[in-house]
């Protein structure tokens, strides 16, 4: 047997030496290495984008069903080839090997906040609950966590759906706490404030020592919602793809610059927006997606900006119980959270 | 007259409210706002990607030339439409507004650091002296810097040919010795490290404290040219696409990971890789312009990779000076460049 590695290479199945996220192929034999963690499977969260690639495709949503359990039998886990992505698993500690780091117990009910594109996955129940109709699918078999994964036990006073939620953004306000927290008392502007991962990030800046936090919104709506909320010292209205309506907007609300901004939206264009908003010295964190490398590279070096720019990664260590415990503390925060469930 | 602003958005002829590099047209009077500078062009070092785009879509250099001259004259900059890219210039400093905060006299010979994407441009010569077959494009006529953009004086003691090359990724050495410094004796890995700002990123992270250096390369013929530049403690052989080759040999050159990686290759597919070479705690730079942002996210994710990473800001105060003054301590690094003109 070849020895464990905690990236999971052992289950690798490939001819060429890749991390299991870009294997074709993982070896889902149920028997543990020293250090993993078996799981089983309650339910599949499927990624949206997967999930509508899946029903264009295909004619009924048993077809979709089909495909699914095509993709994980003959993958070993649960990644779409169009896609390339994943989801997330929720389910229940089932057997911990005696060198696991992860500091599960037998019977913790858990989620996996690592993407279901690098873990190891059998169905054993044919997906026969699913009408393949919602990213939501129930299922019956097993997955395995490495030694690097990430799972987190899910909280016994929260609706699960509520804390899959905020799991699936809890990198962005563990983030933002540390970048904040290595400043004295910033101002801190959060672009697309109402949201999930927007609204967490507001809650964590105040909480980490945030002089000022500035929530900016596209919308009078979303204004509303987020006044409402009670989780930004002020609310600004800018379309974040108009670099100077940005800066002028924050600068408005918060009397200068943001020494720390976080892009909170999904729209592509928002990078030039978010260096001009932010003081030199001053950091930006990208959590949105479309994000684009290189405009926000060249933007900064063509606005001569001296900031740090930071890609805006998912894992910080305590991130899903720090992220569950800011939802517990703001009633706003949770009230944007169900709004959108 | 409007008002000006440090951004050049006084110049923009647009409809929409757009940066200058964004902007269709730009205003090219030679009147200066007050904190403006006037450049007589020298030189137009046009961007690669944007010359060889040119040449193959014009049947011959003269067609290239008139090519370039529709373009200036019709957006007030040199911006390929097709590109998007521009270049750099040379020249001599013509008039420096009372309220220029460059540090500019009148007679300095410069290079501009901001692209010619946001730089207003007049060719007041017809490019007659440039054949049309060359990135190398003579010019006469003027450019306008705004308060900030950013212009290097070129040193009179090397050649302007090297003085350029060395300013066009001054960015790097100066961002790594930023994060270098922020560690206590770090080891720091740069990956392709035999290249412009790879080699000038070793020689600054020595000199900012790193308390050992390993450079990777992709080749033996590049290990050797970096071993006889003797700019790296240890040189490490791994193609930067295969995460774990990557990780083990640069724990096979330094005795475990790196505390801070810097990837200055322009190969996509080296997020995971640099991502799994770094120690928890550590900090990523990614220079490279071929950098997926939603590949270096996923994976720092998906590996449970506690790391920092950074979108490399070309714009660093200082950057040009202090590459300049490593390429002139270290013959190593001149020779590797002197090899590349």
């Amino acid at each position: 047997m070849r020895p464990s590695d905690p990236t999971g290479l052992h289950r690798v199945l490939d001819d060429r030496t890749v991390l299991p996220q870009a294997a074709q192929r993982l070896d889902t034999r149920r028997e543990l290495w020293p250090d993993e963690v078996r799981i089983r499977v309650e339910r599949l969260n499927l990624d949206a984008a997967s999930f509508r690639q899946l029903e264009r495709t295909h004619a009924s949503p048993d077809a979709v069903r089909d495909a699914v359990l095509d993709i994980v039998r003959t993958r070993g886990k649960m990644q779409n080839p169009e896609t390339g992505s994943g989801g997330m698993l929720v389910g229940t500690v089932e057997e911990v090997g005696p060198e696991s780091p992860l500091g599960l117990r037998v019977g913790d009910r858990v989620a996996t906040l690592v993407s279901l594109t690098l873990t190891p996955l059998v169905v054993e129940d044919d997906l026969a609950r699913w009408d393949g109709r919602s990213e939501q699918v129930p299922a019956d078999g097993y997955a395995i966590l490495f030694g690097r994964s990430i799972a987190a036990v899910l909280p016994d006073d929260l609706p699960a759906e509520l804390s899959l939620a905020v799991m699936d953004v809890c990198g962005a306000p563990a983030l933002t706490a540390r970048v904040v927290e290595g400043y004295d008392a910033p101002v801190v502007a959060v672009i697309g404030g109402a949201g999930k991962s927007g609204s967490l990030s507001l809650a964590a800046a105040r909480r980490a020592g945030a002089k000022r936090t500035v929530g900016v919104v596209p919308t009078e709506a979303e204004a509303q919602l987020l006044r409402a909320a009670g989780i930004a010292d002020d609310v600004a209205l800018a379309d974040a793809r108009d670099p100077v309506a940005l800066r002028d907007a924050v600068a408005a609300a918060a009397g200068g610059p943001a020494d720390v901004t976080v892009v909170c939206v999904d729209v592509p264009g928002c990078e030039g927006g978010a260096v001009l908003t932010t003081a030199a010295g001053g950091t930006v964190i990208f959590f949105s997606m479309a994000t684009s490398f290189s405009a926000a590279a060249l933007g900064a070096e063509g606005l001569a900006a001296d900031v740090t720019m930071l890609v805006g990664n998912g894992y910080v260590p305590g991130h899903a119980a720090y992220a569950v415990e800011l939802l517990r503390e703001h009633d706003g925060v949770r009230s944007l959270f169900e709004r959108r469930l």
